[in-house]
């Protein structure tokens, strides 16, 4: 067979082995469930008239957040990318720092950075985790970094090196351990993005609670939903002081006074949003029974197809399985595509991994290593349809 | 009498006249109610599973909103601020700009124009309307400015100054001919900040759709509430086009490629708070004759109340008399504060004006005019309970 025959035969093969799981009909990347309290506690809120941001829910939701992930403080803001950046200034960062993060990642991660006027730093990525290679960062800053005045200081832009921000793809965490151990050997902060790994533990331990902070993210297609929403986390009570305080337009407390010390912004999750959350949170047990259980359905289905491999979490990890992840024997963007095509054309919604960030226009010119794994592993995967109903766990 | 004991009888004769209104029990600033479509909206909200950014109660309070302000276009986002910055950055405003904004506004304004990297540039109040002085800002503006090069240059910065944004003090029209006229004799771009007057016109006109764009705010202490959200209202269509890209992390369109062409936002309101927003729309005419009907109780109740006058809409303006205003006959914080003690300790909610913006830390270094009459404005002025129910209008 052609190159594009033997792509065309893996694409119907993966299409049959996606309809085995998923049935007849057209299937979502992830669709939200809502088989709870939900409507309950939207009716409630609704009731008390305290929709803002200010209420009971929120309250509720953050406390919820804390006890379940096992952090010290949960900081409900209206989504991920608010959550990211105020952590980041949590973390110290500055107009003109560098902020190591994974090449591959979905685009706010960046943007994040750039809100704080800093310059996103790519980092290589490692095959088993899709997140960051800590073994090729740890010889990178090694050879291109210097330590001046308290400081890590690239040696070639001159800037200071402020932080670091492992991203825990598709719900698979990334090299924890190491990456802890680089952030205190270079002096930099340790800032988990676990926007999309809410249920995932790393050695027993939840994602998103190694560092200073941590975020999570509640968007439409995230494993809860809040409509839009996410969270900071942190063990340390005066940065969730702080966080509480940036995120409500850093207004002092005071009866009637209208004083702010410092530019604020308007980032706290409405208590609407927050009503929604409580509830979802309840089912969290449940969807992480269902994404598991639909890995394994997808683990038989595929067995039989060679040329590609289901991602599995890695070692000493629990992942929520987010999003199913397939992976292609070639590095081969054409027969990806080809794949991608004849799926979405069957109503099965399969997606690529992210363009890496520094092949798009407004981050091109920012400082990276070396990213050939970058480059293999977005050609590679393909998330397929991964809705917590496709996991048959109902209760 | 003492000055004090004025204060203290004139700050019970406003409880005393407060309660004619509202009643023996406490009253909040500002109360939202839910009377209408909210429930059964966000029940179909929910149960089609939409809740995110993606959904057809955000298209729809998106037309709604354009239909109702007869602007060309709406795009509804996670509330003001969000929109103001989105649409400063519609308007042109790059690092280093300067921006026009009144002193006495809520620090939002002054925060969005931060977020683009540009400078607070602080205007006089005019005691009418509480909003820009027209007259003053000419004259000011002739004085202290050059054009070069196609731009208006303050002389004493060397910077650029880009735009005027206006804002219309709760909800009562700044004078918008005399603002427009300003912004094209100095070729200013006009933005305006309506996030307080949704239902209030200008000669006929909605507040918010005179400039290049305008901003809405639908937090939970305004006239509709979306829990937390907000919308750029424009006429053009490109600038709304864009106003989508930027505010949807500036994805291209793509069936499934991850393209992004410059730094987004992730500010699209979520299809939930939408879903409310609808409902609460439809309500709108209705609050709008509560809060009018508010405005001729407390007219009558404070009629023989010497000593304070309740203020009212502008000359050729229709108000959304979102919050009702007392303007205290002498101008003396002392007084002031002590009408603001008594009442709060009575269970009425009363506010003063927000503390002028100059006088904040993070804004004291900003250029500005000479602010007396914001100075005056600011120790005149309090708000007093405002919910549309105690306005009595049910139907």
């Amino acid at each position: 067979m052609s190159g594009e025959a033997i792509s065309l035969s893996l694409g119907r093969q993966v299409v049959k082995a996606i309809r085995t799981v998923s049935g007849p009909s057209s299937a979502a990347l992830h669709e939200p469930e809502f088989n709870g309290n939900e409507w309950r506690y939207l009716k409630e809120c609704l009731d008390s008239t305290f929709v803002s941001s200010v209420g009971r829910y929120v309250d509720r939701f953050e406390a919820d957040l804390a006890a379940y992930t096992g952090a010290g403080f949960a900081v409900a803001v209206v989504n991920g990318t608010a959550a990211l950046h105020i952590a980041l200034k949590l973390g110290g960062v500055e107009p003109g720092d560098e902020v190591l993060i994974p090449a591959l990642t979905f685009v706010a991660t960046a943007n994040a950075v750039s809100y704080c006027g800093a310059i996103p730093h790519f980092v290589e990525i490692d095959a088993r985790t899709m997140g960051m290679d800590a073994v090729k960062l740890d010889e990178y800053l090694a050879g291109m970094t210097t330590f001046r005045n308290g400081k890590r200081i690239n040696r070639t832009t001159g800037n200071v090196i402020r932080a670091i921000v492992p991203m825990h793809t598709f719900g698979h965490p990334s090299d924890l351990n190491a990456l802890i151990s680089i952030a205190r050997r270079f002096g930099l902060v340790l800032i988990e993005d676990a926007a999309e790994s809410l249920g995932s533990f790393f050695q027993g331990r939840h994602t998103g609670t190694f560092g200073l902070a941590g975020i999570l993210s509640f968007n439409g297609n995230k494993i809860i939903t809040t409509g839009g929403g996410g969270a900071i986390l942190t063990n340390d009570r005066e940065l969730a002081k702080r966080a509480r305080h940036l995120t409500t337009t850093s207004k002092v407390p005071h009866r009637w006074i209208y004083e702010h010390n410092e530019v604020g912004y308007n980032y706290r999750l409405p208590n609407l949003n927050a009503a929604l959350g409580c509830a979802q949170l309840e089912q969290l047990p449940r969807l992480l029974k269902a994404k598991r259980n639909l890995f394994k359905k997808y683990k038989a289905a595929f067995k039989n197809v060679s040329g590609v491999r289901l991602v599995a979490e890695p070692a000493h990890c629990t992942s929520n399985y987010w999003l199913q992840t397939l992976c292609l024997e070639h590095s081969d963007t054409i027969q990806r595509d080809l794949i991608l095509r004849i799926s979405n054309d069957e109503g099965l919604m399969t997606r690529p991994v992210w363009k890496a960030l520094h092949r798009l226009p407004m981050y091109e010119n920012c400082p990276r290593m070396g990213l050939d794994v970058a480059k293999d592993v977005e050609a590679r995967h393909i998330n397929i349809p991964s809705s917590a109903k496709l996991g048959g766990i109902t209760k």
